[in-house]
C-alpha cells in the first residue's frame, strides 16, 4: 500500500472518484494519498444521499485530508469497516497528543463539536474512502482550538497515513496464520 | 444482531466454532455472546498458527469473553477489520473509564502489559471473532489492577457489546443513503 | 427487512432505481415498499434490452406494485431466484384466493393471458425487484375480471408484502442452524 | 445444467457431499440427480443441526429423491433461494396434478401433514440441495394416497428435473439481456 | 459458451460494452465473437486510462477482431487471468504455425514489434475482453508479413475462438472433479 | 508475492495443505515457493478426485516444484485460469530455451509424452496451486532428455518463479488504471 503526500491541495469531492490517485499521480497501488487545503464539495460529487437531500454545504476553509482507495474488492460491507477503523485510528492519535476526541461512527468530536467530516463508497472497480480534519473552522471542533502547529500537523498527517498502512499490512499478516473455524 | 449475556461460563476454544451460538442458545441471528469465566484454549481449537506452532498456553484465570458471529459473508478480508473495530470500540470504552489503554492490531495494553487475547476466521458458513479480557492476571494486564469492581465489569461487558451492534446497525444504516462512487 | 404501504402513486420506472427507498421515505433498512397507480415506464428507465429493442410500451392503467431492495449482495445470479422466489408467492397467494394461475419465469398468466411484469437487476450498490400485477387491463390478464374488490386487493398487497419478508426470515434462519457440507 | 435418472437408490444423507455426483457418475456438469427409494438419514450426514439437537429421525419408506448441486458460488445466500424456488416448481406442478398443496418455506404439506424433507448448504467448492417427496408413508403426506400410480410418478420426476433445469436456463438467459441499474 | 463469426465489422470501443453481444446477435450466453476490420478507438469508449491520459490513438487499418463476454461473476481478478490466458492460447496458435511470438503481459510481440492491442474490464452486469490482432500495419507487427492468406487468416479466428471455448470448458470441468484444501 | 526457494525437498502433496508457507518458512505473504525432489503423493492428499478414483500413482523420482498460495479470494473460479496463466508461462520459458513443448490445459507434453503434473484447489482461507515438472523420468517426458543441466535447472526454476511474480504485479498494475465498462 503506498504512502502519498501531495502538500497543499483543495477537496472538491471529485478525489473521490475512482481511479483518482491513477490519473493525478500514475500511483498504480492500493493508496492512502494526503494534503491541506480548504473542503467545499460540489453537490454532483455528493455520496451521501442525505446531504443532498439537506442541500447540505460540507464547507471548511482549512482541512486535512486523506483519501484511501482499495481494489482488492468492490464490497460495501467492507469498505465501512475499513472506514471506521481508519477514523478509529485518527481518533487513538489525537487522544495520545492530548485531545479529548470521541468517535461516533464515521465523525470524530471534541467536546461535542464536530471535527471532521467522511465519506466511503465504491465502484464497479474500487472502494474509496475520505475523510477530512478542520484544522480551523469557525463553528466546528478544528485542530488550531487544540493548539497544533503546522510542524505538528504536517507530522500528524504522515503518522496517520503510516498507521492506516501498517494496520493493513497487520491485518493481511494475520490472514496468512489463522485457519479456519471448525463447525460445531 | 443479536445480544446475549450467557452469565458464568468458561473459554476452551469450542466456542470460536461456526454455529456455536446455535448450539448452545437456539440464536438464529448474527450475534455477540458474553460471559465471563477462565480462558484455557485447548491445542485442537487454536486458530492462530503461530500459538500452536509456539506450542503457547492461552491461559488466563478470570476473563470476559465476546463471540460474536456474523453470516453474511465469508470473506476473511471483511472479518478482520471488524475484528480491529471491536477492538477499538473495547478500547474507547475503556479509555472513557480511565484505563490508559494502547491497541495495537487486535491487542489490547495497559502500561505495556498485555490485557487481552483475540483471534479471527471464517468457516464454509460464518466468520467469528473472539475476544477476552483479563480480569484477574498475574503476569499480564487486567480490570481489576484497575479497581473496577465486580457489578462495574458486568456493567461493562453489556456496554461493549451493545456499541458493537450498535455500530454495524449504523454501517448498515450508512450502506443505504451512499450512491456509487464516480470513475474518473 | 421493512415491510411499507404507499397507497396511490404511479410507476414510471424511476422508482427501480438503486436507493429510491432512502430518496422516497428515508428508508436505512432492506425492503418491500408497495403502492397501486398507472405503469409507464419511460424509455429511459427500462432495464430490459429486449424492451428496448424491441420499443416496447409497458403499460397499465391501473396496476399494484412491489418494489423490493436489498443491500446485502449486488451478485445478479442472487437477484434472480429471489425474483422467482418472490413471483411464486404471489402466485401461490393468488391461487389461494381462487384465481387459475399458471407462473412461467418471472411472468404470471390467467388464461394463457399476461397478468403481470417484472425486472430485476444490481447496481453497483443493492439489488432491486419491481413486480407489478394489472388490477384492470383491456388486452391482458387483470385481477378486476377475477372478481377481487378494491378492500380486497388493498389486503393482498399486505399479505403478498408480509409473505415476502417472512420468507426471507425464513431463509435467514435457516442460514443459522445448517452446517456446511462434506466432500466425498 | 445436467439432467440424470438413476432409477431405484436408496437415500443415506451421503448424497449431499459435494462431488457425489462427480463420484458416482463422473458428471462434470452443474446437475439434478434423481432417483426413488427409502431415505434414512445416518446421524453424520444430517446437516441441519436442529435435527441433530433433537436427534430426529429422517426417515421414509420411499421417496422420490432430487439432488442439485451447482457450482457458480458458494454463497450460502444464494442456494436457499434456488432451493426455495425449486420447492415452489414442485408445488406448482403438484397443483397442476390435482394436488392441494401448500408450501411453507422449504416444505410441502398436503392436508397439514407434511409430504417433504429438504436440507441446502454449502461446502468450499459447491452448493447442493436435496429434496424429497415421500411416496408412501404411514404417517405424513404421502403420493400413494394421492393415486398417482409409478409410471405417473416416475414422469412426474422427469417432469420436475426438466421444469429447473429450464429455470435455471431461463435465469441465465435473463442475465444477459438485463442493464445495470441507474442510482438515484 | 457461445462463439460467432460476425464476418467484416469495424472495431470503435463501442464493442467492449456490456450487452452488446445480445443487442448486436441476441446472444443470452457466454461469448466470444470475432470479425475482421479497422481498428478506430474512440476517445469516449477507452478504457485503460493510460491511453486517455496520453491521448494515444488506438488504430488499425485491418484487424482481426475478438470479443469476449463472461457472466459468472463481476470479479476484475477474474478477468485479467483470462485475459492473459486467452493471449497465451493466441501465442501458442501463432507459434505453431511458425511465427516467432514474444507474449508480455496483454501483448503479442513479433521481432520487438507489437502485434496487438487488448483490454480488459467489467461492468456491474459482466466481464469483457476485446484482443485485436494486427492483419495489415505500416509501423507495427501484422499477420501480413508473416505470409498468412485471407482464408488462413479466417481459418485461424476460428480456431483462436474454438481453443479458447474449449479452455473454459476443460476450467470448468477440471472444477468439478477437485476437492476442496486441507489446512495444516 | 514472495518468491522462496528451498532447494532441495520432496513433495508427497501435503504442501498443497493452505498455510503450508507459514508453518514451513514463515511466510506471510502470497507466495511461490519452489524445491527440487521426489514426488511421491499420499492418498489422503489426493485433490484430484480422477486421481483417487483410478487410484494411479502420482510418483516421479525427479522433479522441480512449485507451489502457489493467494489469499486475495477463495473462489475457485479465479484460481483455475491463474493455474492456467502458470501453465502457458512455464511453457513460454522452455520454448525460449529450445523445447518443442505443447500445453493442454494444466499439462505440458514433449513429443506426446505427458512432462508435468498440476493441481489447484481453494479451502476456506487460500488458493493454491501445485505443479511439478520431470527432471528424470522412465517412461514421462523430462528435463534431462532435453539436455538441461543441473545448473540451467536451478536457473530455470528461478526464472519461472519470478515471471509468475511479474505476471501478477503486472495484472495487479492493469486493475488500476482501467475504468469499468459502459453498458449498451
Amino acid at each position: 500500500m503506498e504512502c502519498v503526500y501531495l502538500g497543499n491541495r483543495n477537496y472538491d469531492g471529485s478525489q473521490i472518484s475512482s481511479l483518482w490517485a491513477y490519473n493525478i499521480a500514475g500511483i498504480q497501488d492500493d493508496s492512502i494519498i494526503y494534503f491541506r487545503g480548504t473542503c467545499d464539495v460540489e453537490f454532483d460529487h455528493m455520496i451521501d444521499l442525505e446531504d443532498k437531500k439537506g442541500n447540505e454545504s460540507i464547507y471548511s476553509p482549512d482541512m486535512i485530508h486523506f483519501i484511501i482507495e482499495h481494489f482488492d474488492s468492490t464490497d460495501l460491507k467492507l469498505i465501512y469497516p475499513r472506514q471506521r477503523l481508519f477514523v478509529s485510528i485518527v481518533s487513538e492519535i489525537l487522544t495520545v497528543k492530548g485531545l479529548n476526541i470521541i468517535r461516533k461512527g464515521d465523525d470524530l468530536f471534541v467536546n461535542n463539536k464536530k471535527l471532521s467530516v467522511s465519506i466511503a463508497s465504491t465502484s464497479a472497480v474500487s472502494q474509496k474512502i475520505h475523510f477530512g480534519i478542520n484544522v480551523v473552522h469557525d463553528h466546528y471542533a478544528d485542530l488550531n482550538s487544540s493548539e497544533l502547529e503546522d510542524d505538528e500537523i504536517e507530522q500528524l498527517m504522515h503518522e496517520i497515513a503510516e498507521c492506516y498502512v501498517n494496520e493493513i499490512d497487520d491485518i493481511e499478516k494475520d490472514l496468512r496464520k489463522s485457519r479456519p473455524l471448525d463447525v460445531i
